[in-house]
């Protein structure tokens, strides 16, 4: 591999995130050696006997001592905590580039870096409802889009670096400020996982219910089987711009049951309407 | 068609739940004579054109005329006044099957029918978010759920000849009560299209949100481009059930909303924990 381009890139957090990318960068030769961090030492274990990772370690401060490009693939407030732990040993010019799926608080974190470490926030967006390193595969990013926010540590050398390794797992990077990352995926990524969750809840089908649920319950319904612990994350470090989207949400049904209660037909076809143009 | 289970068989309404029910009916020469009447004289055209029917009319009393079985294919409040229509054309032992996709109402009006008329009311878990004669396909029905409500026009013999038609189109046959069916598809099919709706209302992608708009939002808003004039008949024929589920869904909101506000990850948890568990 005389021609990968990083000498050592470590992943923090082996799940899905973690492992797809460690399996996508070993596919395309992306570094000469790849080691990895769980805190779970069976997620460990799993990504060294699948070959995803040179060497295993159970310390974040140890898998990256000496690494040029360090991914942080745990959730949220997990990548935060990293952050914390690998703050000293982290060498100048060294990249960190995450995976999470909300930016301010990240790049806000990131910013505190030393002045000499290279920062990216990013987001890919992939996913599966399941989650966990068996879940991982080598071509989970191939043609996705790939957020990524700019931090006080990002010079065009990071930009470079992160959109190298961006394209290196197959997506297309995008570069956005974080807080308008974070509204917009409040909107088309969170609201749908939560109103997946209501329907769950107040659908709950057994007796007939169970019987008449066809597709339109399946699809709607899909998201509110993914992972709490992510999701708890994502809701925690993105609370005011989902409690927005909550909030018109609400304004929404309120609308509806007043129209509903009234039998405005008129009232009722334009509320439907605007759902099917704004889609 | 010496074994063909009935002489002259009137579809009413040529849409794309008609258009489908005389194609599969076709296929499986479930009639020896197969007539339609829709007051759109394109969709008249178009099943004649592409021979699902033999015989087109512009009036649903000439349609009905010597035919012993009856398919009320409109939306629920015309097929409610297509029964009107043809109350007195009925022939004595001619059986009557809606398509409608709430039952309450429809059963209730065949109630009223003539003492020598067999009456079920029917409802085939099947559909598409195209509407029109144009969707039709000959396999919409395979396969599928097909929900009978008995009426008081439902004799032995009406059970058995609906049952012949259900399995005919490819379906297979349920009854069940119409109030606990319009409870039911409430839950499972009228409150997944209104979130659906919400959510396009709500998350409109535009800018960012466009580019990260991924398979969770396709997945959740695809039923949102339903046709209007369809969800409005359904929505105003099963008004009581359908508020009582926007009203759940809006406690369901109000509880997230207020552990947002908390920051109650225990709460959360839960909220995440109970969806995720009755799906």
């Amino acid at each position: 591999m005389a021609n990968a381009s990083f000498r050592r890139l470590a992943v923090l957090g082996l799940g899905l995130m973690g492992g797809s990318f460690a399996l996508a960068a070993r596919t395309r030769g992306m570094s000469h050696e790849l080691v990895g961090f769980d805190p779970d030492a069976q997620a460990l274990d799993h990504a060294s006997t699948r070959g995803m990772i040179d060497q295993a370690f159970d310390s974040p401060v140890h898998a990256t001592d000496g690494a040029d490009a360090v991914i942080l693939a745990a959730p949220v407030r997990a990548n935060l905590c990293l952050l914390e732990s690998i703050h000293s040993t982290l060498a100048p010019g060294a990249l960190v580039l995450d995976l999470s799926s909300t930016k301010r608080e990240i790049v806000r974190a990131m910013a505190r870096l030393p002045g000499s470490v290279l920062a990216v926030g990013g987001h890919p967006m992939a996913g599966k409802e399941v989650s966990g390193i068996e879940a991982a595969t080598a071509t989970l990013f191939d043609g996705a889009t790939f957020a990524l926010c700019p931090t006080a540590r990002t010079t065009d050398l990071a930009r470079v670096l992160s959109e190298t390794l961006v394209g290196g797992v197959g997506a297309h990077a995008i570069w956005l400020d974080a807080a308008a990352h974070d509204e917009a995926v409040a909107r088309v990524s969170h609201l749908p996982f939560l109103l997946s969750a209501v329907l769950a809840q107040v659908a709950a089908p057994e007796g007939p219910a169970r019987i008449l649920a066809a597709s339109g319950y399946r699809d709607v319904s899909r998201l509110a089987g993914s992972s709490p612990t992510m999701m708890l994350d994502i809701l925690l470090t993105n609370e005011q711009p989902v409690r927005a989207a909550v909030s018109d949400a609400r304004a929404s049904l309120d609308e509806l049951d007043a129209l509903l209660a009234a039998a405005d037909e008129a009232g009722l076809r334009r509320w439907m309407e605007r759902a099917r143009e704004r889609r």
